[in-house]
């Protein structure tokens, strides 16, 4: 049997595969030279590559270890490889590796990913390699699978590419020699040979997309096209941020008209309201708020409900409603007992779910609770510390004791800083060690994590406000000034900042360099800083859906200020994403994931915390007092007011059905087909 | 083409099918003489036929009707007949019909239905007649369905038969002439044709099975045997009451330890108590009442979600796990205009789900709320009612006024039980008018709403007392005495009358008959009473559960108590349904339904009870006013305890998956088998 590489056996790899001979023909629609690896099979033979991928290699990696690479890569699958098509740049000695997929293995991933394309019928149906022919435009892989998915695939097949027996890498020391079933890219890469693999940018279509995305004055997105260009996660996160924005209408337009019509109201009061150092307008009228508030809290479950169907439109219309990925190969970080799969029967390594759920309780919960400790501790030391220093200063009242002040601040400033850092490394190593099968479920749990200490760290001191403290006033202030500050710092480090980056440091760079050669055109992509993620980018969705839920009912205006803000933040986001950073992989996803649940479980914690602050609002107290209602009973008229709301919420939450009507008519059908399909496939392989 | 019947058309029913002709063998394992139809394949023709279903005809009915129907029963569904067996019984004229199935219609109904059977490779598989040869024991109909299973067949058979197109039937008026996809069982029905359908007794196998289940001292039951005779609804139910029965041990062992020991307690703290006219060993020590309610209100969610995973993996076991109604004939009631079924493709009536959601809005919704309304008018018209007669009997004091007395409770039953007859038909008819397309939608729908009405009226009263009234006493006093009264009547209406019937009536009257014809031994099991349906014992048991976890911290030995109840329980409910009543047709379902969601809602709704319940106790107001609380305060630790426990029970819930691993992996198996599938069989169409 003939495998890649071996100790310095250069021949060996496969007699047709990955010949450093150089095929004729024109090879790039990037106008790069031949150089381009042997494809495995007839069929994929095409006069037109396209590069893809850069893999970024070390600076001391030799010219041996290249060519074994390069081989790899171009290698069938049977005999280890990747079956993808390599280019080695300039010249063999070059440190970086141009990669493409030839037609026939980006057809099979997208069956084995699971990936749903238009069928002959109209519909879209599950891939099947078997089938290929009757899905439409199934020839021509620009048209057929979108730049991302292909991205994606080659990943994909990269990271998927193991070791079949033990051997050395040539031109690698001993102690980097592989193992039986090692995975391959990631060994390379933790040995320093392999920096960085990314997906390259089609300058062209790039152009087009920020054409249409963020330079005219549309109010939508072209979301198929950025779906296209940037994949499933990217396209998700702003499709919910459209939608998100759009549906801050409602409590805008609502919030405006109860501080308008309050306003008027107010002055005829404002004679009879004393003993406040809050402006009488910000107060408003007792019954506005109120309506307000019960109005968002309903109405933040109907817009996660509308936005699940809306999700689940969008996965059909992008093919991605019946991922496989539990069929799919297990995450290159997967490590287990090498065994059969019971679902798929294929060889693989097994990790029982037991194990699993052990090592989250035993390990991930009680760490993660210790940190959520350790941000409390370092709120009340704050606490505790400025108590201190206020007293210090009233005591020796000098320069010195003036400038501690500031220390309690800075230092939990400091401390706040540390931890998160720590915690992110702790976080991710707990998610490794939880040893997910499924890379979507290592990002979700990953995400939970990181999500759930964030947000405590973010709202630890409004809720000591809130519910320790039971000061609304502070609160207010606090949270009007945080709502001010965050969304300027954001649109000065989103907007403004970039702005003067792009035109004023990165344009002039970029024109100098116009006519160089091609792989100094790619390699300048990798100078661009990593994309770092979208994590931040939820996180600050989740932020102001917090402000905007969870103490609505102080701060009437929240909802226009965060529309507002959000109209800009979709610009700036695109613009971002095309321009300042290298371009990210993006799997194929189904929906948010893990940031859908965090979504609706704050919209259930705003009712308590609504429901709490309406009972602390001192107008609430004084109409109670008139009323002659006791504090307890006003208490249990709140509690009773908190269950009505929440058993409405779970109930309009049940009500709306999370897909709509003809896509369960689809997905119901898709099901038809193959429970029959299974019942005919069983007589057809009896009678052959 | 040639179909069943029309005017006088007698030999107009297809050439082979349905023949008076008597084909000749030995025919019944019941001794019945020869008379059943032909069969029209081949294969079907068996030595044996077994007597699986009587129809009860009319008195009025004339032997040319009768003739007409048993050849529609025997007609090939092509013919638009059932494709079963019938046999006219004693002769031509007699008022019953016997049917049977063959093999073929037997094995396709079994793929419609979706049922699973036992595959070649040991593990279950969704039925499919083409492949009928890998499915084990699938040429002896005795073993592979159960006897459950072909009645239910042949009932669905039998509920399925629609006219061709418009026809008289022979010896009926022609008013009742039959329509184009008439549902003509139903129509029958209606006309009075058919008295009855019912699954007819097998004496040995309830011989067996009446001995393994209620006669020894067994504490298990022989559920597969039941699931075997029985049908799915009903080894559904009594699974269920076993494994609630036996989940009542640990809070009744927690019961009686705590009842022991805060007696103890309580004897040295008894002169302290003061001013409550509850015995003081009721009282209990708080602490320990509490540990029991917290105790049993998360135990209440352990054992729903370990009975989701019982529940699981009996549904695999029984093959019920994949039904596939939703790609079944829709129920006979179901009626909308004709179009093609998005998800099969098959032409059948269609109704919208938008206009069943509008009906259930704007019919169903308000009319349930209203007759809730008219329970709690009832309650409070009762309460005013006792308060005026009081008034009376003060003032007079006389023997009328002391009967007079009466008058309100009498009243008060006489209304609440016309006013449960009124809603049980208001429910049918609703039921019906939302126009349900699969029959396990209508029961649920139709179970729903009488549960909903039944447990008001069994709570209302109770939780009027607890929160209205808040007097903790009176609601003690109301629960033991309903709980003592309640079981005591249920012993004796389900026992010992039962036992007494049986013993000094049904009995004598069975051995004087046993060598009666055939013929009149079937004819005999129709003069037992109809099954009343699960309702009332599952009702049973949701109201059992409901004094439980409802108010568990008043009357610490209900769990006790209801245990010894429910183990006699089984035991009687056995003895009923073998004995007592027609044995009831039972579809195969994957579960409870319906009473899955009522108990689990009962169990959150009891965190909230109970939470106030202990914050009524008399003996808690003693111990926050000793602790220097406030009321306010202790309503506030309430709540606190409320929210934690109920987002405890949500928590447990989600963490303890629904399914056991093993099961998982099994049906993860099948949707890949089938996914897989689809991409073949799409070939191999293309292919062929």
């Amino acid at each position: 049997m003939s495998t890649v590489g071996g100790d310095g056996d250069d021949g060996g790899c496969g007699g047709d595969a990955a010949q450093k001979t150089q095929w004729p023909g024109s090879l790039s629609d990037g106008g790069m030279g031949p150089g381009w690896t042997k494809v495995s099979c007839p069929c994929c033979v095409s006069e037109r590559v396209e590069p893809l991928v850069l893999v970024q290699l070390g600076d001391q990696v030799r010219p041996e270890t290249k060519k074994w690479l390069i081989r790899l890569i171009g290698a069938p699958v049977k005999d280890g490889g990747a079956a993808l098509l390599a280019h080695p740049g300039e010249d063999a000695c070059g440190d970086i590796i141009v990669v493409s997929a030839p037609k026939c293995t980006l057809l099979r991933a997208t069956e084995e990913l699971g990936l749903c394309k238009p069928y002959r019928s109209g519909d879209m149906a599950a891939f099947s390699y078997h089938d290929r022919d009757n899905f439409k435009d199934s020839d021509n892989m620009e048209v057929f699978l979108t730049l991302a998915e292909r991205q994606h695939i080659v990943k994909y097949e990269l990271d998927g590419v193991r070791a079949q027996r033990d051997l050395r890498i040539p031109g690698l020391p001993d102690s980097l020699a592989l193992q039986q079933r090692d995975n391959i890219w990631s060994k390379l890469e933790h040995a320093g040979v392999i920096l960085d693999t990314l997906p390259l940018h089609h300058q062209d279509k790039l152009k087009a997309l920020s054409k249409a995305w963020y330079s005219g004055n549309q109010l939508t997105q072209p979301l198929d096209e950025v779906h296209s260009y940037f994949g499933g996660t990217v396209a998700f996160y702003f499709s919910f941020l459209e939608f998100y924005t759009w549906s801050l209408l409602p409590p805008a337009v609502l919030g405006v008209a109860i501080t308008y019509f309050s306003g008027a109201v107010e002055k005829e009061a404002v004679d009879s309201v004393s003993g406040s150092d809050v402006p009488s307008d910000e107060e408003g009228s007792v019954s506005g708020h109120m309506v307000q508030a019960v109005f968002s809290m309903l109405w933040s479950t109907v817009v996660m409900e509308l936005w699940k169907r809306r999700s689940a439109s969008l996965s059909y219309r992008w093919g991605s409603f019946h991922l496989a990925e539990r069929f799919a190969e297990p995450r290159p970080g997967f490590h287990g007992d090498m065994g059969v799969n019971p679902v798929t029967g294929r060889v693989e390594p097994l990790f029982p779910d037991w194990k699993r759920n052990l090592r989250i309780a035993v390990a991930s919960v009680p760490v993660v609770c210790l940190f959520l400790g350790l941000v409390v501790l370092g709120m009340l030391g704050f606490y505790w510390g400025e108590a201190q220093v206020q007293q210090l200063h009233q005591d020796w009242d000098s320069l010195l004791s003036q400038t501690l002040l500031y220390l309690p601040s800075v230092a939990h400033i400091v401390y706040t800083n540390i931890l998160a850092t720590v915690y992110k490394t702790a976080a991710q190593s707990l998610t490794e060690f939880e040893n997910h099968r499924e890379e979507s479920a290592f990002q979700n749990h990953l995400t939970g994590k990181v999500l759930v200490f964030t947000f405590f760290n973010y709202f630890a001191v409004l809720f000591h406000i809130a519910f320790y403290k039971q000061d609304l006033p502070l609160l207010r202030k606090r949270l009007a000034s945080l709502l001010v500050v965050t969304q300027l710092v954001n649109q000065v480090t989103e907007v403004v900042v970039p702005f003067l980056v792009d035109h004023f440091i990165s344009a002039p760079h970029r024109t100098e360099r116009e006519d160089d050669p091609e792989e100094d055109k790619l390699r300048r992509q990798r100078k661009l800083p990593a994309f770092p993620g979208l994590f931040v980018e939820y996180i600050e969705l989740l932020v102001q859906f917090g402000y905007l839920s969870l103490f609505s009912c102080v701060y009437p205006l929240t909802a226009v200020l965060l529309l507002l803000n959000n109209l800009t933040e979709i610009r700036s986001d695109a613009f971002k994403i095309c321009k300042l950073f290298r371009k990210p992989f993006s799997a194929p996803v189904a929906g948010m994931g893990v940031w859908q649940i965090a979504f609706e479980i704050l919209s259930f914690v705003s009712v308590i915390s609504n429901c709490w602050l309406l009972l602390l609002s001192p107008r609430m107290r004084e109409l109670s007092q008139e009323a002659g209602i006791s504090g307890t009973n006003s208490l249990l008229l709140a509690v009773l007011l908190e269950h009505i709301l929440i058993v409405t919420k779970m109930v309009l939450a049940c009500l709306i059905p999370d897909e709509p009507d003809w896509l369960r008519k689809k997905r119901e059908h898709i099901e038809f087909t193959s429970m029959r399909a299974l019942g005919q496939q069983k007589q057809l392989s009896e009678e052959s």
